[in-house]
């Protein structure tokens, strides 16, 4: 289909020139592009599909990028991409070079924060609606918020924080509640929000009572006397009558959020109030695509898929899917295993474990501080809790991992996923981070396999045979081609290759797959070498590092941050021995990997087979 | 004054032992011993002051450590102590070796947590309750929670978990109100409570409108409907009237939290709901204690007091009032600079700037994460906030560093306060994580000043004359004492001594005070060395390591974690440039330090003056 309206809109002022009347032809043209393209590219459907008429409306009331959007997430800013300048390049979304499936600071002005974490759209807009206070400017700051988010607890820390900046702090935030945020949301503010949601618009409801109260009759004086206070304690309870309302907000809503006119005449009554505002608008995740809306958690982040049976290109089996296989295995011979997941119960691999063991499985909504303190009370209970979470977004917890972990000496097992590159989603989802930050954490063991045996051999060990609290940690995806002469020992470290060569390949998880191929290559070429493969990378076995040094160079490969990372404690442990050699870390360098597919994140950054044959031949021939 | 009834309290069951009547004189010598003890050991005054009701109410009517009391953060557990048995250690309170001034797991076993940091307390108990639904088992878990601990974003991710648990859950949450957390409490929850606490008895008035609804007369049709639609809409509102509700527990209060026959009657009542219960207890910090109570905040954490004067004994110019002065002159002169606290502004030194720019001050209450991407929000609207922070509590915001400034390019200033050791408060309190954790992260630039002109410089520099995000990280207390023929370049790191020497001592921060003086007591011994001061930590220098590249040995101290920490860092680096020579780190091994003082654990971890030259020595003979 040809679109009339879509490829006219070069900016936001393009948006107002369309004719009220025309834009449920632009809303459809919008919604055939997104489900287009994300079944080329894959990406998020459902939640771009929800927001089409509300990224309408925000810009034909304001003036960005002087009023300031801001997408909390960020994974439902396709369609403000599309009327923000960027349908031309909407076809690259999530590619390597190409727009970012995420709010990107330097794609575009009208992207005010770098998105991909939960929950923190409202601190940054508070921050810019105070500035704009300070200075005196008359712009608004808009901070879109699912209703997932709000259960992550910084939502509630801006609130209270914001809720009392008063008059002149211009600031409106939309609470765009489609009953779910990546999984199902659970919880107590889920059945909160439904109430809100289920009574008919709250503002006449406030109105119809306050004229009903002024119409009691006072019918003889004791009567009368209750009826006043009656009056007065009414009057309290319904000015102070939604959670927001307490935290300083004046309430909106809820409002249908597929009705253009309506979100546009809403958020202009918000801009009269000068005051923060909390607008709640209801929508259907998924909108106008039968497959999402059906089922919107599979369709919330989703791989290429095919476009008429909505059904993925490709599917295999993963690190999570394994894990979950074996926490079922695992906690039917063992009552005390729980399994926590912090809104992610399908993408790591737990959907299944909540259907068999629902007593002793939780969904804490974003929250993986919570989640991670939870964990330590049900271990000081008694229990066994596994958190299965991102590597990303486990950085949230790191004080956690400390003070309600590692300091109490108190077990939680964390199945890490997605540690390493994690592909399209770019540099705010990379689980880059989480060997370097463990790393800092007292009394934690650290294991990082690179196969499912050796993954079920970890969870056994962290389950039943180490102390405090203990991470395995596994890469996105399918198994890695390991050689089939290797022999995983399922101890601390394993040697693949001729001990007695002079150079000596040390690395972890996913990289030895490559590791073993460089060995191979480099023998080809007549370079002997071996890998000294990383089982557990905190604390380093002192043998594993024994085993190098008699070679003359140690050529370090780590998936992730070089500063503070494995690569350097290394490092440190090779000078205790006095090791004289040549050492070389090759890791990421203290920089955001950009969006790329995880073989090309990994030649990149030097840390497939040939990356690694070449930083090892290259110092060959500069000797 | 001889003490009739603590000293025979030697468990909780003798606390149930002491007739009604005399809990009084109970009450009287425990706030008695509060007062003395502090006074002589410095400590949380305020808090346990204000918890001597509630302390007692509740080992009365509950069986620890059957039952389980939580003490949120853990600087109110002092009265708890004494009741369960540590009457007679009382004295050694934050003494070397002594009982810790907060809840340690270790201590006793109705220490269920060890505390320190804020707002985690109600997620624990909740996976403590959750454990014992799960095992059937009756015991009761107890969170106690003040209201400013209610500003931090933890506690609604647990209510929110916790409010859908239902029955059978056994958990009670006391909301502690006294009206303010560690400095006034801010914030719009603040007001929520007071309007909450100006309200005479929750439940009682509840009961009084439902009555006065029945009686409602129905004075002809018309009104008759609007008066039933109204019930309708009153019973919804009031029985959804406080937040706490609305995120599903059972809500009880405000009641009297100096009244202990009321305390045990509503712990009681509380027991009955066998469902999560939030009950609200009005308690005055200080309470019996005159300087306590007229000046909380300065008596909520206080060194040794003069008991009659209620004065401290001593005081001195700290790094915090150091910066809070530089803040003050810089704001004065451009109007961009903002100041950020989490309910810290006494204990950073930011208390005159918040008198002098109240404009441009913002205390966000305990929410770290909040306060670090509200500040990003305040630099994307053109501000330059400073977001002055403990070490320890800085661990807290780690993923918004990384994501919300660091990954957006924003400049935020981190002026990190008590980097370090910081005595007394012991191993939940220590800063020696910030350098760690820092060190991990992409494109921040953290400095390390060792003396009130070098802070003054590093915050020019951070401010003016660097990108991104930057940290200054300074420790708690005085100026460290210099060699007077030290010059400070202010640049990127200096050398004191002659740099022929075969032996380098390479620190930063206040280790290089030590290092200065082992320098001369080694040149005494006629061993000849040279210091290498990092003042900017990261990114290091390449030059501050080509200095030492003729050396024999290489000794780098760190006053933080070893592991991930700049150190190890640096031995990257002395490979990079092929150093052959011996390298050892000492710092803080992967290990809790425990409480001390300052001098006492720099010597403890061998990074005082007698400490390296005892590592340096050692070697030496060792060779």
């Amino acid at each position: 289909m040809e679109y009339k309206y879509l490829p006219e809109i070069k900016s936001p002022a393009d948006v107002k020139k369309i004719p009220e009347e025309k834009l449920p032809e632009l809303i459809s043209e919008i919604r055939e592009e997104l489900i287009k393209t994300v079944s080329e590219n894959g990406g998020h459907l459902a939640s771009n599909l929800g927001v089409v008429e509300l990224s309408v409306a925000l810009h034909r009331v304001f003036n960005s990028p002087n009023d300031k959007i801001i997408w909390d997430v960020g994974h439902q800013c396709y369609v403000h991409k599309l009327l923000t300048g960027r349908f031309d390049d909407f076809e690259t979304i999530r590619c390597p070079g190409g727009l970012s499936g995420f709010t990107r600071r330097y794609e575009s002005e009208h992207d005010i924060m770098s998105g991909g974490h939960s929950s923190v759209a409202l601190s940054a807009a508070y921050g810019i609606a105070a500035a704009n206070k300070i200075k005196h400017k008359k712009d608004y700051t808009i901070a879109v918020v699912g209703d997932g988010a709000f259960t992550g607890g910084m939502v509630y820390e801006a609130l209270n924080n914001a809720g009392r900046a008063g008059t002149g702090t211009r600031l409106i935030v939309i609470l765009n509640d489609n009953e779910m945020s990546i999984s199902k949301n659970v919880g107590a503010l889920a059945r909160y929000f439904a109430t809100i949601r289920a009574n008919p618009g709250y503002f006449k409801m406030k109105a119809r009572t306050e004229s009903a109260i002024n119409r009691i009759p006072f019918v003889g004086k004791p009567l009368a006397k209750g009826i006043f206070n009656l009056k007065t304690h009414i009057k309290n309870l319904i000015y102070n009558s939604t959670m927001f309302e307490d935290l300083g907000f004046r309430y909106m809503g809820p409002i249908d959020g597929h009705n253009v006119n309506q979100l546009c005449a809403a958020l202009e009554a918000a801009v009269e109030a000068n005051y923060p505002v909390l607008l709640h608008i209801n929508t259907v995740k998924g909108k106008g695509y039968e497959f999402a809306e059906s089922k919107p958690d599979v369709f919330h982040g989703i791989s290429a898929f095919d476009l008429v049976s909505g059904e993925p290109v490709f599917s295999g089996t993963s690190f999570s899917e394994q894990m979950g296989q074996f926490m079922i295995n695992a906690a039917q011979k063992d009552k005390r295993i729980c399994c926590i997941t912090a809104a992610m119960s399908l993408g790591t691999g737990l959907g299944s474990f909540a259907e068999k063991f629902p007593d002793r499985f939780f969904d804490v909504g974003i929250a993986e501080q919570h989640a991670v303190t939870f964990g330590a009370g049900l271990s000081a209970g008694g229990m066994l809790p596994v958190f299965a979470v991102y590597s990303t977004f486990l950085q949230r917890a790191y004080d956690q991992i400390i003070h309600d972990c590692a300091m109490q000496k108190l077990k939680v097992v964390f199945a890490i996923d997605r540690a390493g590159f994690v592909g399209a989603d770019g540099e705010s989802h990379h689980g880059i981070f989480d060997a370097a930050f463990l790393n800092t954490v007292p009394d934690i063991t650290v294991m990082s396999p690179a196969s499912f045996a050796e993954l079920n051999s970890c969870f056994v060990k962290a389950l039943y045979h180490t102390e405090g609290p203990v991470a395995v940690r596994y890469p996105r995806g399918i198994e890695p081609e390991l050689p089939e002469d290797f022999v995983n020992s399922f101890g601390d470290f394993d040697v693949y290759g001729n001990e007695n060569s002079e150079i000596a390949i040390v690395t972890y998880g996913r990289c030895f797959s490559e590791a073993c191929k460089a060995q191979k290559e480099l023998h080809e070429k007549g370079i002997d070498s071996f890998v000294v493969k990383l089982n557990t990378i905190k604390p380093i076995n002192d043998e594993a590092v024994r085993k190098v040094l008699g070679c003359r160079n140690v050529y370090f490969f780590e998936e992730g941050q070089r500063f503070g990372g494995i690569g350097e404690t290394y490092c440190d442990k090779l000078y205790k021995y006095s090791y004289k050699g040549k050492v070389k870390i090759t890791a990421v360098n203290g920089v955001f990997p950009t969006q790329n597919s995880v073989s090309g994140l990994l030649k990149a950054y030097k840390l497939d087979k040939d990356g690694m044959v070449k930083v090892i031949c290259e110092d060959k021939t500069g000797e």
